[in-house]
């Protein structure tokens, strides 16, 4: 073994194997395009707290979670706080529509635990599209994920009352629940604290 | 020119040169690629109040629209509509989540007039994605731009009152408020007739 393939050997044992894993369950890559892929993505360390966008700046990176969690939110004129998404382990999560016309972001996305991510910058993931046209189609996917996943959304948040979104909320993000405290659920499901304190009682003990 | 160039010739300056036009737009095909695209789709006319998409059934093609209006919605539990999107010239229409898993589809999709589409069957979009892999590029662009709307119309829904919904609505799509009837733009902003029709008002006549 040379010391450069010993490098990508330990590299693509990683962390990042988590991505790569990913990656492989809707794409099959050549070893050449996966040292290649490496090759044009970072990973990077966040604190709790930290902002990885923030609205007024263009979002530079496609993020994907190797450990960790996030929230996009946005913030009203009122200054209070809307969280569209979470994000953890194998998840992504930027400011899309900032990232794709590389115009001033919206959203914040911002750490709720100590986070590593794997991060690719949008010149970086245009030459990968063309190096790699299975990537288009690795993305293409992911992202009709999405969207039928923000439709599905829309729909329930005009249809569902709060109990039942928030039943949906625990089946689409299972582990999240003891990860973020409740006032970024009830944020989430557009509810109050306290109401969202109520649908839970109520769920444990239906009787009362 | 053989009979064939001709048929080829006559087809792509018909209505469905629109359809070709839009993906000039974000990809180059060859004209071999084209006449493949071409031998892979079909139009199709539909009358108003046809359905596209019918909910419990599979969405089997993928919906470009050459000429007319469409509406996708979700009917809840108290058989009330809830309407998701239009869809006008230029823009597509389906039920995504059933048409990429070929399972039951959750929306109906109906012509709000006399409607022309292109329409592609899943199979074939497979085969089109792995003959001319250009069209996973525009689909994903595409995808992208959808996925971006649909988050913002969830925070807007979360953020903003009726009117400047009303008024982003209109911008969104700026040709359809002449063409649906009322009810329907109501249904789309998740409020009342009555309630949209006083909005209305109050922007015709400020002061009143």
């Amino acid at each position: 073994m040379t010391n450069r393939q010993r490098d990508i050997f330990a590299w693509k044992n990683g962390p990042v194997k988590l991505f790569l894993d990913y990656i492989r369950r809707y794409v099959e890559l050549t070893e050449e395009e996966e040292v290649f892929l490496l090759s044009k993505v970072k990973t990077r360390k966040f604190l709790k707290g930290q902002f990885v966008v923030q609205n007024g700046e263009v979002c530079k990176y496609e993020n994907f979670v190797l450990s960790g969690c996030l929230k996009a939110f946005y913030i009203d004129n009122e200054g209070q706080e809307h969280i569209l998404m979470f994000a953890v382990e194998n998840w992504w999560i930027a400011d899309l529509g900032s990232f794709i016309s590389q115009t001033p972001a919206d959203l914040n996305v911002q750490c709720v635990e100590n986070c590593e991510l794997v991060q690719i910058n949008y010149n970086d993931l245009q030459q990968l599209y063309v190096v790699i046209p299975k990537l288009e189609r690795f993305f293409r996917i992911i992202i009709q994920k999405a969207f039928v996943a923000a439709q599905k959304r829309i729909v329930n948040n005009f249809t569902l009352p709060a109990t039942d979104r928030y039943l949906q909320f625990r089946e689409q993000y299972p582990l999240i629940e003891q990860r973020v405290p409740q006032y970024m659920i009830a944020s989430y499901l557009g509810i109050t604290k306290e109401f969202l304190s109520k649908i839970r009682s109520q769920l444990i003990s239906p009787k009362e």
